[in-house]
């Protein structure tokens, strides 16, 4: 396992707290369980669905060590290890090597915004002195940008560098990394942080995604895996347009990850609170977006409903209405044009 | 014809202009000739591709007219028709349905930034005095962006309003349009305006594209829908990596649309030089730009090279190589994985 | 007057509409007296408070030559000139020339977004052909912005563009633009469009300013003016606090420039609705809003209170209190620590 | 000294490394001093020019705990204290209390970007348990804003909240944020951390700054704010385009800080190496860039000039000149127009 490609779908889990704000160690446990057990290729903590930054150094070992124990072989850790340095962040990468991690994901230097030759000096440096495999994290709207000709750079010049997770969302630059890096590191491994466009990035050539929405319903995330690289696209698209309600619903509700924290709740695990907190006017909010969360849940049959009952399903909220649209109007065009 | 649906691959057309920066009419009407012979769908003059802002009210009348009377019911004609306010626009749609044409664009309002409420004002308005099927034009790196829930409520409320041309890029979203409006408006159409994403966008469920690269290489553009509404879509894929290299060429190297300019006389198009003027330095520079995708446009057998020869294709320009190695993965996937 | 430096206060003036939307000539040339008798220096039509873009190239025409003709040199009109290309542009200056405008004002390229190159090329063009002074039109939320090595060059190579007027609020970027444009050209003339930092923009060097505030509350803005000059910083500035709040009511609280034409209504004119269509919501909005900026203007002496009252001026809304403050602190601060 | 005002030119000090990359205290202690005898009024450790985010929870404590022994009460200290969440946040707020600390600094939370309503029970939970007086510290391009409403609601809750530090460089946003804190605590102190409008910050209430410069050029920081507040207004002025000039060499040439640091081994501190790692390409420039400042030092009479010698002062480059003009254009227009 610890040479295997690094593909499939990664999950960046959120850490369940107990009632002082610790890491719920028997919790995260049972989530590694539960997720590894709904068939997730791969564990990623300490990404940005864990909430790295709000962890200390120690707590952030601590957290990958418990995961990794817990997985037993069973999947892949990437694990998170952006420090505040290199030193310390080459630090962190011999210890999850130790452990027995498969690989360590980087963040892009962020608070500050670098330029590209800053960026390319910071991988450059970790890359030359980490004992294991390391991918890329490029999150522009959170971390300074990793640009097409620093990954490429990075790529033919370190081979410890293997990947690139890209959370952009941006469909034609995952193109250009991919027409950029592959002919020479035909072993570099893409994969896509933005849920909404999952199966366009697999069909552009992605090999994979650590998708946020695979910690709350591993179940839909894996199978549009499974449909996509099967080119069962129709399936897989319409199963795209619905994993999209969700995804908006637990991204664009609260602040992240909150949405998610949310549903993971519904999901049956005791996530506790925050460590950010909550002003009073986001509690309120929280309990009527759980309620909009579990409608669409319960939709997918993972959940009943709220005690407050659901809407009636308007036609535009009916995939498979869109999916027999979608299906009727390539059809006509099918017949039609070509 | 005129009752037809907009699908398909509409040509934003460049306007070739005379010695005197006046419209050339008999270019134009050659190169409507030539679109229409290598297969685009319709044609859509007036667009951004088009320069509607840098002609007068009086010769976007005259663009139309001479090609809707060249095209002779060939192929339908999509017209660019926002002027300088709602009174305006709406002569101008009264216009160009007694030409003929098949619908209207209109992009949203420009210069100020409105309000989504704002948005909705201006296109209702239109909508509920033009003789001629509106298609709303969602640009908002230039203009003010119409949202998904005015893009609803104006297909809920207008007949008129027959479809939105997006070149936004953002698949997500149009998504979010598909998924919003199709349930209430089956007959609404989606077109895309971003090349770098036609494959992905219409196996989202997107009718066709209003694509400026259709105008240069129609070849490739007609050929890429054809491949992905019949379902090949590892070809497809494979000349999509091809057609953003052109696209990314055409588009970033100058100021638009000074690269698809050259472009087209590369095709043999005396296109004249564009109103914008160019500093020393801007014509210095497109006699290299062009040169490059003289050497794109040689790649793909449309024209020889430029005297200067082109460099030697890196392996990382070969774009079959690019289609083995992501067939090869996606393959390896499907076995591995699902 | 022909030659008059541009110094002062330029009103960027609405164009009052009758009920069919058209120019209402007789209230335009009484708005034109009562600004001028209220002391601006100058008269800025068909900028963007004036709504160019909204009108047709005759229109546009029309409003120069009825504020020209009805100012009859008592105060010097700067006419924005912007038209749809360079060639339209220079017939415009032409005309603004041969009817006795003292300069034109010219927004840079918009909808498109050009290059430095492509912005100096176009008004190198037409600073080479006009016969009438121009005022570079600096105005990046809006349109292509006009960057300092830009200006420099522009100012030293075209002795007929003599001013910038910039509405970007940015100002050490306004010292930049001093800082590399009087050394050589001592006679060039920088008015700002931000009325929210008019006081300080005069401090480090403006020469005036093209206020939007200066159409609704002359008085105010031209008072202003007069106390930065004379060096009364602590009036000025408290006077500035002032001007500040009614210029966020107004530009804040809806679509632009409907705040503006609210409050021009509010002081006596018969503006007429805008060209640019309004939602039911928006009319609702505007009617709370104008209350609002009803009370600000009651606050000042310039109207009544709306039937519907005003609230109890807190502590917070008080300027005598803010300048108190401000005043005390500075004291103190001159006795502690210099 | 612990209650006194916070208010004068506090520096943001750079933290000198040896050549290990560890905090080189005797350097730190040198310049602690040397910064003190220029007359800064307090000093500023742990903010964004000292890099804070780049040293470990307890390097941040150490750096503290030198710069307080160290001052002996001669300068407050404004301890930088942002920490990985609220809980350990307020554990170094205790801490830097302990030691004799004057107030905190806390920034907003960063990497993720939070909506007000968490922005403020961020903030509210900290300053529910600090036993120091807290500055807010806003820093929108690095760190989630923190809003007009936010500010003043945390103002009239926290009685700990006694300051607010400004980086964005928005001066009327600086107003709205003053007008609406100060009339409730009038004690609240408002900083601005924007070198290049200092002059214009102070006039219109700001009680002083946390300025970059004043580490490397205390001696001018300080002359600008005592001209400043004792209404010398040109001569602060004509200072503060020279500041202007040192303050964009330095900010914009480099990754920030790297201008900075540079500048202060020209000024005779060993800084050593900063801990992000530089591209060769970044060492090459810095070489130019050092040469670049090294002459505007060399202007001011800091330093001699490079090996290389200073290119012959441009006529754009003449501060007196640019002062000279000034005046007398402020003369003439309230000669003119007053």
């Amino acid at each position: 396992m610890t040479n295997s490609r690094l593909a499939g779908i990664f999950t960046p889990n959120i850490v369940p707290l107990d009632d002082d704000g610790q890491i719920n160690e028997p919790e995260l446990r049972r989530y590694t369980d539960w997720l590894i057990e709904r068939g997730v290729h791969g564990l990623y903590p300490n990404g940005s669905t864990g909430e790295f930054t709000r962890f200390t150094p120690d707590e952030r070992r601590r957290i990958i060590a418990i995961m990794v124990d817990h997985a037993r072989g069973r999947a892949p850790i990437l694990a998170g290890a952006a420090e505040a340095n290199t030193k310390e962040t080459i630090a962190a990468c011999e210890y999850y090597h130790g452990l027995g991690a498969r690989a360590v994901a980087i963040v892009a230097p962020f608070y500050y915004k670098l330029s590209p030759p800053a960026v390319y000096a910071y991988f450059k440096e970790i890359a030359d002195h980490t004992p294991i495999d390391v991918t890329l994290y490029n999150i522009p709207m959170f971390a300074s940008p990793i640009d097409v000709p620093t990954v490429q750079r990075l790529a033919e010049e370190c081979p410890k560098i293997v990947a690139i997770k890209d959370s952009s969302g941006d469909l034609p630059n995952m193109m250009r990394m991919i027409a950029a890096v592959r002919p020479s590191r035909p072993d570099f491994t893409f994969l896509t942080g933005w849920d909404a466009a999952l199966v366009p990035m697999l069909l552009v050539g992605c090999d994979g995604g650590t998708n946020a929405t695979s910690g709350i319903v591993p179940e839909i995330t894996r199978k549009l895996y499974d449909l996509t690289v099967t080119r069962r696209i129709d399936e897989a698209m319409a199963l795209q347009y619905r994993l999209l309600k969700l995804f908006d619903a637990m991204l664009y509700s609260a602040d992240f990850p909150e949405g998610f924290r949310t549903a993971l709740r519904l999901r049956g695990f005791k996530t506790g609170k925050g460590r950010q907190p909550l002003a009073a006017s986001q509690e309120l909010d929280l309990a009527r977006i759980s309620d909009g969360i579990q409608c669409l849940l319960a939709e997918e049959g993972f959940t009943g409903e709220p005690d407050s009952g659901c809407p009636p399903k308007t036609s535009s909220a009916d995939p498979q209405q869109v999916e027999r649209i979608v299906r009727s109007v390539l059809e006509e065009l099918g017949r039609e044009k070509s």
